[in-house]
């Protein structure tokens, strides 16, 4: 069940029988020439619905800007500063933490916003343990879960595109955004024409311009002209299977 | 175009047309027990995907979380504190400005956001007042609209609704939202049962405690079984037309 | 009784009759070449001290900074950034908590303030509503009013002015603040001399230079050399009366 | 001249002599028996008024409300979070440098705002000496001055009151401020009535509570019956001397 | 050289000859019955000691206190939450780069300290892509080192403690603090008596009452009863010529 | 004993005996051609050591980097913005205070850091008498205690070096540091070469490019010259007599 489709009096329904809420997180930022700028939010998107189709989760609506600082120097992209999305996360669990929520299972499709949600959780936690968490507030619990780490996910991009997945702009999360959207994907995938090395540089990076200097073209490491579609269907059906599991496992482990 | 769905180098090509661009702004939170969580965000969004199909507007995430503290005594209401919103709508426009963005039109949903937001456009507004807006930033102008007050709307729903509108999980957002989200609305619907008054209470309120003590069932002075989504369709028709125009004009302005 | 004059006893017994207080709150800010720079701040608090004077309210120190980052291309004008505002209302607020104060009366002279204001509520109900607020907090109730706003002197200054009030730096509160201090006023008056057009100009504004562009000597749409005391004390006897009974339904709502 | 009665045209006539400004700062707190909450805001609104009869200096409006989180255990104590108050003293500076003024003459009238005003001086510096000052910004030069301690001020408090002055609620503050406003002064007076012990304990302190707890009745060391509005104009007259002499230092010092 | 041991003059000759600066950043928490509450910091301060011994790198204060926040229901341990650490080390870094250094090398001890610091580095490196940093701050780059991640030291802490050197109050890092503190070790040790069981048990955690309850003596999945000052002498001599080499390759690379 | 080399059984058993704790607080700044750059934070680092070798009182890691703005023209200084320090200080006492202390003796060595240590305790008590405490939290008692206003310090420097001991860099801290770390202050000591004026200029200053102006070299008011080990061996032992003295009476007081 998705959140914003929810009415109140079911998602009371709901909190009868789960304190668990499933919250796609991602980001806007370039994806290269065939990317979408909303991949990193759209990837945790479809799956979260995926796995709500399986296991009956609640799906809050997608946290779509993350933090993409180093993305700022390709057109679109939008960033948070660390501090404001600690806050951003902050306000959505202690808002939901009144209603009986206690467990956030945060799906994530940017990996750079794996060390801020992980200081958002602390900064939440830290609340507890000196004391200054909201009345009446439950003992929490939050997950975060990378898709693109799932063990399923990782075995089929290595077969489906061996050393060419990369890092970012990956064929991976390219084509499970064709399969969400394969009509804009089509369109996207012109962007290929003149797109070169095949395979993208890699490396280290630190702000906007040293990112863009480094990766001309928003690429690192991935070649996204071996994305389509049907391999984005393969990689959605061996995500949902797993993240399905390890939802349940998380909204019940005792 | 949508920016989730756009590759950089087509927000590159954009932006050689337009420096504006379209974000939907609402809220999820409580729209008493026919109407959904996600009422205010979806009306924006979908309000703005009619737009950008008759403009070409490049249209923004939508802002879904806002400034809700009063429904949090509603399971599955969501607030950002105002200063967080703030924060959140600095880093959006200041990233944005990066690329050349000048013109921010917000489409709002929610009227509970609307004091903030225009906090938030003065902080924005204050750094270059007061000299420390980022280097290179150019003058921007910023414009919050709230659907619900365009002429053509406000005459529509008194037409179809009447005095029974009313102010929160309002007959013409309910409609709205049904108009986009048929089969969800069928199943929402099925929440009038036992609703009681037919019009709900209005006045005034402070807190969450104290706005669910005045409205117990979370609507304000509204009758939302009149929604439909063939009522949605005509709002959603509209609408429209008159924000295109406020698009056009706010984009081409000199 | 001005709360600045009144000893810590005296407002121990106030409390046995009354949890509310009166906060003026303006702004320091250039009102064109004959308004004072304090023109938003004085307005409330002579119009404070003259509802103190019929109802016996408590009057608490005059907020005389506020939002106005739009007037700092005129020397003199000086801003708080909104969440410093934010902050030092929640603050205030917050003291008069403790000693059992719960309702928040704010008479307002600047447009400026409102959205940062309730901004402020806001954030101050949001501590509540998220089970943050101080312990023993009573439930408050806040209400900005607009002096400016108050029916009896809309229709007076449509009478004195006609069309010529305007919306910044307008003859009514130049009056008032003439009615106040009237040497200062005739001393100000001198300002008038080459002021031109005679009816300032009108329309929307961003930042400070936006604001300085289009409107060179601060006035929007007035004309303020028909300000003069004795308007102003017609206009305060106006606002007083409907104020004073605006504050007793307010202190002893239910 | 008072910045709150100038026009801006005054203001900017102003700035081509001095570029230095007076800012009285002080707190709204308790002050015992018969001393005014508003004290240690008065008296340097009092005193500023002098010195600016003598020496011409641009006069800000009060700063009313300081760093009292200690008397918030008697009613009409108002704080400010030290931090608020150095983000709004931040906000005053930053907002007049971008007129010309670059000298800030703090007149203060409360101990307990010195370390928070220092601070904030110290933050102010630091964004110079970070290098993230407001561009343009030019070297500014902060003082803070506390009316009390002025040599002339000390002599005559012993003088009149010996031992007896203390460091709360002294003899000397409150015959500043019932010179100043000798009407609410004879009223004050009256709060003498069974006041006990004569002088009042002295002391260190913390919170709220223990400050109560150690001085019961607001006070701290002091008699504030020997209080008189004729022996506050002997205070004024010698502070006012001084402390003009020490303005035209500060503003004319190259 | 140690930048506390050093005069100015010294660090200006420094400055020419390398624009990098080595930052040990730990902890002061609990660490176990038998480890120094300053465990983590101490480790990178002996460790920073040995490496500046063979380069010449110049060593920072370390951060002693970082984000512990799981470990506050055990005596002495002291936390920042993230949102001070990243404040701290913007300062930090703001202040060096004002002097000309451009590379942060954190040496890190404390695994609950990297996802705050990353972010903190995002923090920093979004003010240059936002267009907001301090003027003239060169292009930074930061890394961040654990220590107890070095190929070299796992390699040993295998060698020496099998599969018990486990995750927290490691036998490694109680090791190599007994080494740099041969006395305050051995009376540390003697908390041995009574530890239970041998091996700690391992797992996730949230906030210190939960940790508290999950792991009652402090250690996770460690035996520190095998720690000795010896095993010490060795992972210290591991981990310095490795972090040699690395600090060379930092400081030196174009 | 030292926090940092205690376990927590330790603590937990020192706090049976005591509630108080010392915490050495100073700088990262330069201090002259031939004082070290930590001499602010390394003297009240040697003393606490001292004080509790003679009282055992627990001595808490040494806040290393404080409030130093002023000194950021001189490379190798560091700072922390007032509104940082104030945060970092409010999350140490929290922290410690979850373990049951409640005394917080903070043992200075840089008078650059005064006001905004009182600023945080009164942030921290004001936390308390806003009533936002963190729960549980014990009354409160901080103090600041500059080490060389110890009267047996001052009388000792103005024996040992007259009028030159200075305000900055002096000759008394510079000594202290030398006892402590005597093979670092003989190569210091070399830097006197060339140092001219022999006694340094006195004066005002406000931000770092105004400090270097005024102060070339650094120094204050001092002739650092004078200094020895043999003379900080002198000021070691005075101010470890008293300081333990008011340690005692700070620790024990009812």
């Amino acid at each position: 069940m998705k959140l914003q489709l929810a009415t109140w009096p079911e998602v009371e329904a709901y909190l009868k029988t789960s304190t668990a809420i499933l919250i796609p997180i991602g980001s806007t930022e370039q994806h290269g020439p065939t990317g979408f700028v909303g991949t990193d939010a759209l990837c945790p998107e479809i799956l979260a619905e995926g796995v709500a189709a399986q296991t009956g989760a609640l799906v809050a609506p997608t946290v779509s800007v993350g933090m993409a600082q180093h993305h700022l120097g390709f057109p679109g992209s939008i960033t948070l500063r660390p501090t404001t999305l600690i806050a951003l996360l902050q306000d959505w669990i202690n808002s939901l933490t009144r209603h009986g929520f206690d467990r956030f299972f945060f799906l994530n499709g940017h990996g750079g916003n794996i060390a801020t949600v992980q200081a958002a959780f602390s900064e939440v936690y830290a609340e507890a343990s000196l004391g200054a968490a909201p009345s009446n507030r439950p003992a929490l619990r939050c997950k975060l879960r990378n898709w693109f780490e799932v063990p399923g996910v990782q075995r089929l991009s290595k077969e489906l595109f061996g050393g060419a997945d990369g890092q970012h702009a990956t064929a991976s999360e390219v084509s499970l955004t064709y399969y969400g959207y394969p009509e804009a994907g089509a369109r996207a995938a012109r962007g290929a024409a003149g797109m070169s090395p095949k395979v993208a540089p890699s490396g280290p990076f630190t702000d906007a311009a040293d990112y863009r200097r480094s990766f001309p073209d928003g690429r690192m490491g991935s070649d996204p002209t071996l994305a389509s579609a049907e391999k984005g269907r393969q990689l959605f059906e061996a995500a949902v299977q797993e993240l399905s599991a390890e939802w349940r496992s998380f909204a019940e482990a005792g």
